[in-house]
């Protein structure tokens, strides 16, 4: 007795998820199947929707549906100044800022040796070129701060310095509204070492 | 600055699953596009092909690509006995454990007032009519043994009893090659209760 072959495929198909394994594979097909045949019927649709249709932008290497994304169109962006961070979530993140107002290079990875992530997963390449386009005054990291993160940016800021790119690092330091009873003491710590002269 | 309709649609129906909120759902979808575009097409494929082609076996309501299931069409098993599971992983299961010979009703459910499944999502109207065929002789109890599944079994044995038929559940006690000392105790409390005259 077995599963019938076409419940084992699609239990084998949502493995490919991050973080799914068998038994979450298989919990998430019954559900599909029991309680969401439209969800699933949406599902498989948006997936071929995506496939099709999204590319990455030519310039900055966000997902987009066009070759060149809505912001790397847009003329009045300052075209001086290169955000670089890791996915499109953080970009989107620093656009509700509304603390930037030039282009984004997005890695859509980072580098990190122990996931098997390389310079060429990070995209490295298209940024080295990206950057050196001789409008492109200033590169900014904005990785994340994680150890993966942190390896990211410094291994981009050497090459981008060695040709003779500006390269700046967003400031670490205490969060705003943030309490000093309240923060973890390594970005305490973080936050005295590179204090600014008030 | 958004992002592409169909990055956003994916985010969304990715977001059908279970146990996965906006932030994993995100996630998910960058994974796929990024790394994972095989696997995507793959996962497509396999919900389109799992839709079109299982349905409820019409006498045990697992999951089949045939009205009857492979298990229900085998007339060398015993018409005689009916073992009831919430889920075809269970049935899978007991036929692992080869101890059983007998015919099987799956729920697809359980009876859970807490998560809004009642009688109805535990499909137990269809398994009244199954076990008053005439032939089933003894109704197998053997959903888990949570509160739920305790809840879903004590409810389907009322009702069956009502109806004349002979009713049991599977054994609660110590695992096979289980030690007093690591056991939880109210595993142990319950093998105390239920003990076998030897």
């Amino acid at each position: 007795m077995k599963n019938p072959p076409s419940l084992d495929h699609l239990i084998a198909a949502l493995k490919v998820l991050p973080g799914v394994g068998p038994k979450s594979a298989q919990r998430m097909a019954f559900h599909l199947l029991q309680r969401e045949q439209a969800g699933a019927e949406k599902l498989a649709r948006a997936l071929d929707r995506a496939l099709s249709s999204l590319v990455h932008c030519e310039r900055c290497n966000t997902f987009s549906e066009t070759p060149l994304c809505n912001l790397c169109a847009d003329s009045e962006r300052n075209q001086s100044q290169l955000c670089v961070v890791e996915m499109p979530a953080d970009l989107l993140m620093l656009e509700q800022a509304r603390c930037f107002d030039g282009l984004y290079f997005v890695l859509m990875g980072r580098i990190s040796p122990l996931e098997g992530l390389g310079p060429r997963e990070a995209n490295l390449d298209k940024l080295l070129l990206r950057a050196q386009d001789g409008v492109v005054e200033e590169v900014i990291l904005a990785t994340n701060f994680t150890a993966e993160g942190e390896v990211t940016a410094h291994m981009i800021g050497e090459l981008l310095k060695q040709r003779g790119l500006k390269v700046s690092r967003i400031a670490r330091g205490m969060p705003v509204g943030g309490e000093l009873e309240h923060v973890d003491p390594g970005t305490l710590a973080q936050a005295l070492y590179e204090r600014r002269q008030a």
